[in-house]
C-alpha cells in the first residue's frame, strides 16, 4: 500500500504547494486535513476543492471551533493563562487541538506521515511535534519549509511551473496566524522594535482612538466559566464572539511586546484578542471576590506555570493535567456576575455580584455596628510581626550596620 | 521626666483631637510628627502650628518626598509591585518610611510611645506596628481609634467641648489616603460592590473618556530607575510627579478591585496611581527586551513575593532584604529607552530601545539570510518533547483510558 | 436545657481536672470524647470511665485509626509532606481528625462549647480553633491552660481537693504526643539546644547504634498509596503500624531539630516517625522513577506548600483542596515496588520496578545497540543554552567587569 | 598558523587516543589541559608527560583545587544544593569551572577548538557546551564521542595501531566521575534499577554497616561558609577533604537514585559525598536555628531552583547570578557551631549555637516564668483563621455536599 502523508492544510499558497510537493519527495499520497478553529477568511469548502485541485487523494474540513472554545479557550481562561503576564497564548492553545485531528486523520486514512507548514525558528514546530511525539509516537513528520530548507520564491517558482489552482499575487507583507482566541501578526518593519504599530495591522479590533459609545456589558461565570452574556444563556463559542465583537469595536485587546520564544530568541509579537482580554479580566475579578486569599496567591503560580508549558508545546504533559486538577478545583465558587465596560481599548470592572462571595459587608463596613472584633487585632499584630521583630533584634545585636 | 508620646500628625480632624485625649489618658506629653511623602494638601506649615493649637509640646514636619521617591518607591518599580496584579502598594510603601521618620523622632524627643490614627481592621495597623518593633521594640505603640474604641463622634463632641482650632464641618463622605505614588479612596457607597465608581471620587487623573491629544513620553531606565523624561535628566521625584501629571491628564491608572487585606477579610478598593501605572508598563516592557528569560521567568515569583510581603506590613524583614538582593542583581541590564503613548486611560508602550538588548535582529527576522540555523531545531524539539512523550507511551500502556 | 461543652479527654491529669473545673466555671455540662489515634497507652475503656468518675456527663471514645491512616497519614505520604525538610507532620495531621470528631459529637451532644487542652504558645490551639471555625463557626472554643492561665500545680491542687480518681504522682519530665503516624517529645532539658537528646527519650524506635540484622522490606504502592509490605495486601493502618514496629527497630525515623512554629517562635523538637519515614522514602523513590520531570519539579513546591499550610493548622482550607486535586492526580502512575533495607537507623533504598516506570533501559544504557539517538544532542544543547550564550555576549559588551 | 585544539584531558584511554586522533580529524594542534579538582588517582605530572607522548605540542595540569572548593562547592552548600532532594552535584559543579580553565587555556594557547569526551546522551556535553557559548561564544566546541560517534573498541584498536603509551588493559567495568564534592558510579548492572548497589562501587566511604566508633564533629559557620572544624581554622577546601575522610570512614552519604537527565531521559545513579552530606545537613539546622520563618520558607524555593540550574549547566546565566545574591544576603546571620555525629551512616546534629540564633529559650521554654504573652493568641488565631472560616461558611452555603 502507498504511504500517506496527513497534512495540516490552510488553502494558502505554501501548503497548497507542499500537497505536490511532498508527493514527489516521500512518494506519498497526501491527504489534506483543514482544521476551523474559528479563523474566518475563505470559505472552507473552497479550500478543500483547492487542495484536491492541487493533487491531494482526500481532502477534509472539520469544524472544531465548538470544541476549541470548550475545551481549549476555557481551560486558559480559568487559569488566567497570559504568557509574560501579556499574552492570552493564541497560537499556542490551537496547536494541540490541530494536532489531536490530524492524528485522528492519519488513524482514519492509514497515514504515516503528518505534515505542517512551520519554519525551524519558531514555537509552533515544538508544539506540533511534540504533542504528535505524545499523541501518536508511531507517526513520523515532515516540516518542508524547515527540513528541506524551501522558501516561498521557490514555492511560487513551483506553483507557476506546475500551474497550481493557486494565486500567485505579490503576498501581503503580514504573516497572521488567528483563530476564535486571537490573532497573531509580524511584518518586516515590526522587526526594528523602536517602530510603533501601524492601525493598517489590525483586524479584530477598532481604533480604540476613534469615537465610540462605552458598551456595557455582564458576564455571568459558572465555576469560572463565562455561561449568559447581559442574562442570555451562551455557549463557549458564542461568549467568545460576542465578546470579539463587543470589545473589539472599543478597540480592546491589542498588545505588543517583545517575547521570549522557547527556542531561546527574543522576538517581537503583535496580536489582538478582544473576547480574551475581556473575559480574563472579568475571570481576575471574580476570583478576587470569590477565591480565598492563599488559594489566590498560590494560584497565581500555577497560573504562571499553566500558561508557560502551554506556550513551551507541553500541552500532552503530566504536568498539565496535574495543574488543570488544581485549577478545577479552584473554580468551584467562581460563579457570579461581573460588569464590564469597554470603552476606548478599555475594559473596566464596574461591578462584581455573586452568591459564593467572600465580600462580607458586614466585616468591610466603616459603618457604626460592623461585625469585626477589632480587639483581636492586637494579638494578631504582635504575633505576625514576632519573626521580623526578633531578627531584627538580632541584627542589632550581631550586625555590623543597623538594621534597616 | 514626663513620658512623651511621638504622634504620627496628619493635621485632620482624628489625629488633631487626639492630642489632648492622648495627654489625658496617658499623662504624657505629645510631640506631632507630620511626615511629607507627596500627599499634597494643605500647607504643612498651617498644619504644624495646628497641632502646637491642640497641645503639643514639639511640632514638627518633615520632608521626605525625595527619600520616598528613591529608597520606597524605586524598590516597588524594579519589582513590578503589583498586589494581586493589580495594585501599586501605595499606602503599603508609604507605612514604613513614616515609620522609620517616627522612630527616629522618637530618639530625638526622649519618646517612649508612639501613636497613629489607624484602625483595628485595616492594614496600616499591622504595617505600623510590626515596622515599629522592628526598628524600636523599646517602643510603645497606642492607637486611640482601637485601643480606646473611639469614634469620630466622640472625636468631634470632644473637639468642641475645648473649643480645639480644628474644622468640624461635615467630613467629605471619603476616606482618603494619598501620597506620591498614589492614592487609594474608600467611601459607604463603594461598599456595595456592584456600584461602580463615580467620577468624583478622583483627584490624580482626568476622566480618560473625555477628548485629549495622545501624549508621548520616552522614559530612559538606568538599571530599572527612571533617569530621564524626554531626553531630560530627572530625580526619582522628578520622575513620578512628570508622570503623575502626564499620565493622569490621559486618564492613566485607575483601578477598581475587590482586595485581601491581611486581617482576613476582603474590601473595595479604589485606587489612582497614573506615574507608578505608567512607570510599570515601561520598566515591564524592558524587562522583556533585556532580561534574560529563565531569570524572567523566575523574577515573577520574586515579584510577587515582594508585593505580598510589604502588603503585608513586613518591609523591615529578612525576605525582603534577600528579595531586594535578586532584584538589584536581576537589574544590571534593564537601562534604555522606552516609549510610551498616554491616552485614553491606556499607557501603550511603542517603542523600545536599550544598548543591552537581548532581541536579536539577525536570529528574528523571517528575511531571507538570517543567522539562526534551522537544522538545529530537530534535535532541540525531539530531546524537549521527550518526557512528554515517554509519559504518553507510558499512560497508553497503563491506564484505562486514552492519555489525552 | 444545659450548655453541653465537648471536652477533646486524653484521659491525663490536665484534661481530667478540666472536668469539674470548666463545670464550675460555665456551668455547663461536660462530655468527655476520648479519640483513638492510635496514640496506645492506657485502655480506653479505662480512660471512659475515669471522665465519668470526674463528673463527665457522657463520656465516648472512639476508634478513628482507620481513617486517621486512610484520610489523613496516606494524603501527607502522597504530598511527601515534611515540615522544612524533616518533620513528617506528626501532631499536625491528627488535630483536624480529632477536630473533625469533636464537632460530629457537639452535634450528637447537643454541645455549644467546645473545649481543648492546648496553651497559648502552641501550634495547637490553632489548628482545634481554626479547624473549629471552619467546620462549626457556632461552636465556641475554651482552652482553659490558656484562658483561665491556669498552672498544672493549681490543676493537683484542685485534683487534691476535689479527691478527683486521678493519679498525681510526679509527672514525667517529658512532654509527650504520639499517634500512629509518629511521637513528639519535649521537655526541660532540650531547651538548651545544645543538648544532644539521650536514648531515654525515644520509645518507638530503638538505638541505631545497637547492634541488629538488617531488615529487608518490599512496599507496594498503587496510585501513591502503600497496598501491600513484602507481597502481603494490607490497610493503610497496617502498613503504617508494620513499617512502624520493623523501621523502629531498626532505629529509623529520629528526628531533632529547631523548628519554626506558627506563632512566631523557634522551638526544638525531637520526634520519632519510623513507619512515617520509610514510608516517604519509598515513596520519594517511586516517584522519582515514575514521575514525569517537570511535573516532579514542580510537585516540590505543592508538597512544600502542603506541608506549609497542615502545620499552620489550614487543614480544612480551599488551598489544600486545591493541592489535594494536583496530587491526587499527579499520584496516577505512582504503582510499583520499592524494596528497602532497614538498618542501623536508615532506611535505604536498593531496588524499584514498576509497569509504569519511565526509566528506559534502551534509552539509559551506555551499551552497544542503544535507541538513544545522539546526533539530536547537538541541537538540543544549542538552542538550549542560546539564552545564556546571547546574555554573556551582551554582558561582555555592556557591563563594567566580566561577565562571569 | 596552525590551528589549536584544547582538548579537556583525564590522562585515560579516551582523551589520551583523542590527542592524535583530533590532529587527524582536524589538522590542528593539540593542547591537553587536565585539571585537579580533588579527583585523586594517578599523578598530574605523569598525566601531563602522557599527553605530550601522545602527541600533544603542549600539555598543562592546573591545580584548581582551592578554587573548587571556595567558588563552587561552597556556593552549593550556601544553596543546600541537592538535586531531587538527594544529589549534591557533584559533577555537575566541576563541569563549569573546567569550562573556564578551557577558556582560559585557549586564550593563552591561541586555541580557536575546544575539544572534551562527553557522550550525547548525557548531562555533561550541555554543561561544558552551554558554558563554552556563554564564556567564549567564538570557541568551536568538538566532543569526538559523539560527533565521530567514536566507540571504545574503535579507541583500543586505534591506540594498538599507533602503539600509544597507553595501558589498554580491560576496563574497569566502572565508569566514574570524581572530585573533592563526591563520586558518581555507572555500571552495566546498576541499570537495571531492582538491582542493589555492591560494596565494591563505593570508594570515598567505608561499609556503614562495619562496626566502627561514632566521630563527634563541631563545624563553626561564618555566614554559610565552614571556618573552623573541632575548634581549627580551616579552609575551604581542608573543611570538606576532612569531613571526607572522617563522614566517609562512617560510611555517611552514599546515595543510589533514579534522576531526570536534563536530555530527557531518566538514569540510575550511585554516589558518594560523605563530606557535602555532612557539611549540608549541618548548614540546614543551622539555617533553622538563625533564619527567619518566612525567608526559610521562600529560600526552599531558591535552593530548589539553584540547584535545577546548576544540574542544567546554566552555570554562566544570568539567573544564576541573581539567585546567588539572594542566597548570599540570607547567610549574613548563618554563623554558628553545629555539633554532628557520625556514625554507620548517618551524618546527626546533636547541638547548635550561635550568636546569631533565633530561638529564645525565654519565648520557647514552658517553665514558669516565660515570656511569651500567651493572652495574644487568641486574636492570632481568629484572624488567622478568618479566611478559612469565612470560605467554609461559603461553601457550606452554596456546594451541594458538606465544606470538608
Amino acid at each position: 500500500m502507498t504511504d500517506r502523508v496527513i497534512l495540516a492544510y490552510s488553502g494558502g499558497l505554501d501548503t497548497s504547494v507542499a500537497i505536490p510537493y511532498l508527493a514527489e519527495q516521500t512518494g506519498a499520497e497526501v491527504v489534506a486535513v483543514a482544521i476551523d478553529v474559528g479563523q474566518g477568511g475563505e470559505d472552507l469548502e473552497v479550500i478543500r476543492k483547492r487542495a484536491l485541485g492541487c493533487g491531494a487523494v482526500e481532502s477534509e474540513v472539520i469544524d472544531a471551533r465548538a470544541e476549541y472554545a470548550a475545551d481549549y479557550c476555557l481551560p486558559a481562561l480559568r487559569a488566567n493563562a497570559l504568557y509574560q503576564d501579556r499574552y492570552p497564548l493564541v497560537s499556542a492553545l490551537s496547536r494541540p487541538l490541530i494536532v489531536a485531528h490530524l492524528v485522528a486523520a492519519a488513524r482514519r486514512h492509514n497515514g504515516t506521515i503528518v505534515a505542517h507548514g512551520c519554519t525551524g525558528k519558531g514555537n509552533d514546530q515544538v508544539r506540533f511535534e511534540v504533542g504528535i511525539g505524545a499523541l501518536a509516537p508511531d507517526l513520523q513528520v515532515i516540516a518542508p519549509a524547515r527540513d528541506y530548507a524551501w522558501t516561498r520564491d521557490e514555492a511560487i517558482a513551483y506553483c507557476q511551473q506546475r500551474d497550481l489552482p493557486i494565486d500567485v499575487t505579490p503576498k501581503s507583507p503580514y504573516s497572521i496566524d488567528q483563530n476564535l482566541w486571537g490573532r497573531a501578526v509580524e511584518t518586516g518593519f515590526l522587526e526594528d522594535i523602536w517602530n510603533p504599530p501601524i492601525e493598517d495591522l489590525y483586524s479584530y479590533t477598532s481604533d480604540p482612538a476613534a469615537a465610540h459609545d462605552p458598551d456595557e456589558v455582564v458576564i455571568t461565570f459558572d465555576r469560572g466559566n463565562p455561561v449568559a452574556i447581559d442574562g442570555e444563556t451562551v455557549t463557549p463559542y458564542e461568549a467568545i464572539t460576542i465578546l470579539n465583537r463587543r470589545a473589539g469595536a472599543a478597540g480592546v485587546g491589542r498588545l505588543d511586546m517583545v517575547e521570549d520564544r522557547l527556542v531561546g530568541i527574543k522576538s517581537r509579537e503583535v496580536y489582538e484578542a478582544p473576547g480574551a482580554i475581556a473575559l480574563i479580566t472579568a475571570h481576575q475579578e471574580l476570583e478576587n471576590v470569590t477565591v480565598e486569599r492563599d488559594l489566590a496567591r498560590f494560584k497565581k503560580s500555577v497560573d504562571q506555570r499553566w500558561g508557560e508549558l502551554v506556550y513551551d508545546g507541553l500541552w500532552f504533559s503530566p504536568l498539565k493535567r496535574s495543574l488543570d486538577a488544581f485549577v478545577d478545583e479552584s473554580q468551584q465558587p467562581v460563579s457570579g456576575e461581573i460588569r464590564l465596560t469597554l470603552h476606548g481599548g478599555r475594559a473596566v470592572v464596574t461591578g462584581r455580584r455573586s452568591d459564593a462571595s467572600l465580600y462580607d459587608f458586614s466585616l468591610a463596613t466603616y459603618d457604626t455596628g460592623d461585625a469585626f472584633d477589632q480587639s483581636l487585632a492586637k494579638g494578631f499584630v504582635t504575633l505576625w510581626g514576632l519573626p521580623s521583630k526578633l531578627a531584627a533584634a538580632r541584627d542589632a545585636r550581631t550586625l555590623p550596620g543597623p538594621a534597616e
